[in-house]
């Protein structure tokens, strides 16, 4: 059994905990980008990236964050003045809004409430209403909320009464979740790095559907850096349009190893069984979780109005050395999030429920007299 | 000392030969970037990026590779229809001034024939003649012909004569040669972490003059991932705009060690005695260098017509163990180009000539009466 000591606990929904393996590569000496043994490990990631995103077409490597990623979806299949529904049901649903109005995208919004899921119907009216929209777009997990939405439901939806673009938020959804590209039509689907994959911040992984790449043919919002065209003619003679990631691509190369064949189904099924487990977890000792449909990849947890809820973050932080995620916005001081994402083996996670459970006892969330060890234990025999 | 084995020697333009204090970096646990912990390690690093640049502007990293930084200078400070001067003296000249014109700006071109350093008098008089340009742009070093720009001469003249901003791609310059931002009135200056500052691809970083920042007031081009405004605003908290490439930040807090006080000059003393010593040694045994202006940070050696240029640089690599840059365009196969940035100790050096001698020792291109190691060590002696 691993010990820990005063060594910091990361469960955030991302960054994440990396492997001992993703470490070790991230260490190796640097090789030049423009050589065939690049060239063979860039291959093997975007060969095996196809499978985790379910997907015929091919996926795409940026240096960039998520955020990055997620304009690139935008500006390389829409142009200026075209209309674009935006699912919104928090954070990162708002965000991308903003970012499609900065591109002179008209966006109207679908604003669902938070912590609840879309729903199929309401978008099925938005869109026959309008049938100028060019493309949807919306989160598959909103990070901020912790809730999941029926992506599967929404991407059937959108085919079945529209001709827009279907563009998603999986950042917190690829390895977590099933997400099903082609089959479920999805249009544009955006990863990264630093959440399922288990690696640093840094890449954002992309694919298009037949469609989307048509689209990009004809769309004019200017772009360089974020080319996924001449990326793609780059990768086709398996390399980079820019100079590559070394580091991070190699270490994704590593990480990978842990998807091919059965293991994309294990990462999922791991997320889904440490959300149920938490939430359970703290349902049986009187806590809620805030969203009515939870996510697999972070679990919110409504904290009692009677304490200070972002002094009770910080002080996890700094003084019981496990960093969650909070609230934003309304939701500040109210929830804590706890992420399901990365290297959480089962000794991190019970050396993370410890701290969280001191902490609680101190600020009275939890009664002194419940039997901390007795609950964590129980539960981490559950995964 | 040191020795190689079989291991791969990197002496390209970069990517570059990181440092072990880089590597462990690299290879630490992750954290939040929404940490107090992280907030110190971003602060460090951006009040010493301030000297690095020599500058009293805030600097900005972006987790972008360098081109990216080069995008991100272009649209912040211009706006669809303005006039921009691209100086272009090789293949990175001209990538800048394809993406100025992608972003809608129109692009006068000076071309300096490739080798030859920008002449002030020419750009003096270009400038007389076109009151009208927003921006002039150009390299520090164009890297794909290891040749170096005048850029405090070219600086000045664009003050005196011209409105415009002047932005420089100082990729390959910062900590290779002195660049004085502030004194020698440079608008705009980016910088790439896989160059001196011996770090990964995936970070880059730049600064604006006060009169860079003014334009970016009215700049209209649409920007939200590359937006430098957000990114200052976020960075006055201690912060990033989207999620921190922790690994790299933390990496680049490490490297920047080596730079505070009389480290930066070291760092541009070292790639100018590089450089001098690999041009001496070089044509002592009878070659030339393909640069009338020959750069710091790295040496382009004229290869003999008479051998197969492109095999040379692939043979070097797979068989010899050295990768070198090679030419592109009109100088493939022409020339073979020896970078001197990174973590180049006079071991990995040694080695890595002994690696180029026995390739052009088998190709003929040096006598295999010459006494290479004499040779060798006669030049790592001076450094």
């Amino acid at each position: 059994m691993q010990t820990f000591g005063d060594q910091p606990i990361l469960l955030a929904p991302g960054p994440v905990p990396l492997s001992q393996e993703v470490l070790t590569a991230l260490a190796l000496p640097m090789i030049h980008h423009r050589t065939d043994e690049f060239s063979q490990i860039l291959e093997s990631c975007l060969q095996r990236l196809k499978w985790v995103f379910q997907t015929e077409q091919p996926v795409l490597i940026l240096p960039s964050t998520g955020s990055g990623g997620m304009e690139a979806l935008l500006i390389n299949v829409l142009s200026p003045g075209d209309e674009v529904l935006a699912i919104i049901s928090g954070k990162f649903g708002e965000r991308w809004a903003e970012m499609a109005e900065t591109f002179d995208y008209k966006v109207s919004t679908y604003n669902v409430p938070w912590g609840e899921a879309a729903e199929p119907k309401k978008l099925e009216q938005l869109l026959k209403e309008n049938p100028q929209f060019k493309a949807v777009i919306g989160q598959v997990c909103e990070t901020s909320t912790a809730t999941l939405h029926p992506i599967k439901q929404l991407a059937q939806t959108v085919q079945q009464h529209s001709k827009a673009l279907f563009l998603v938020d999986a950042i917190t959804g690829v390895g977590a979740t099933q997400l099903l590209m082609d089959q479920w039509g999805i249009d544009g689907v955006v990863a990264g790095s630093q959440k399922a994959f288990k690696l640093p911040t840094g890449l954002a992984m992309l694919a298009l559907s037949d469609r989307a790449w048509q689209a990009y043919k004809t769309s004019t919002t200017p772009k360089f850096a974020f080319d996924l065209g001449k990326e793609l003619k780059a990768n086709q003679k398996s390399t980079t349009f820019f100079s590559s990631s070394v580091t991070l691509i190699r270490a994704l190369d590593v990480a990978l190893n842990s998807f091919v064949g059965d293991g994309l189904n294990q990462s999922i099924q791991r997320c889904e069984q440490l959300a149920k487990v938490t939430r359970e977890h703290f349902e049986t000792l009187g806590l809620t979780t805030y969203s009515k449909s939870s996510a697999p990849s972070v679990t919110a947890l409504n904290l009692p109005e009677t304490i200070d809820g972002k002094k009770f973050k910080s002080d996890l932080e700094t003084k019981y050395g496990v960093t969650l995620g909070g609230g934003q916005d309304q939701l500040a001081g109210k929830i804590i999030r706890i992420g399901h994402l990365g290297e959480i083996t089962n000794d991190l996670y019970t050396e993370g429920l410890r701290r969280i459970h001191q902490a609680m006892r101190d600020y009275g969330i939890f009664s002194k007299d419940i039997d901390s060890e007795r609950h964590i234990q129980s539960s981490i025999a559950k995964l």
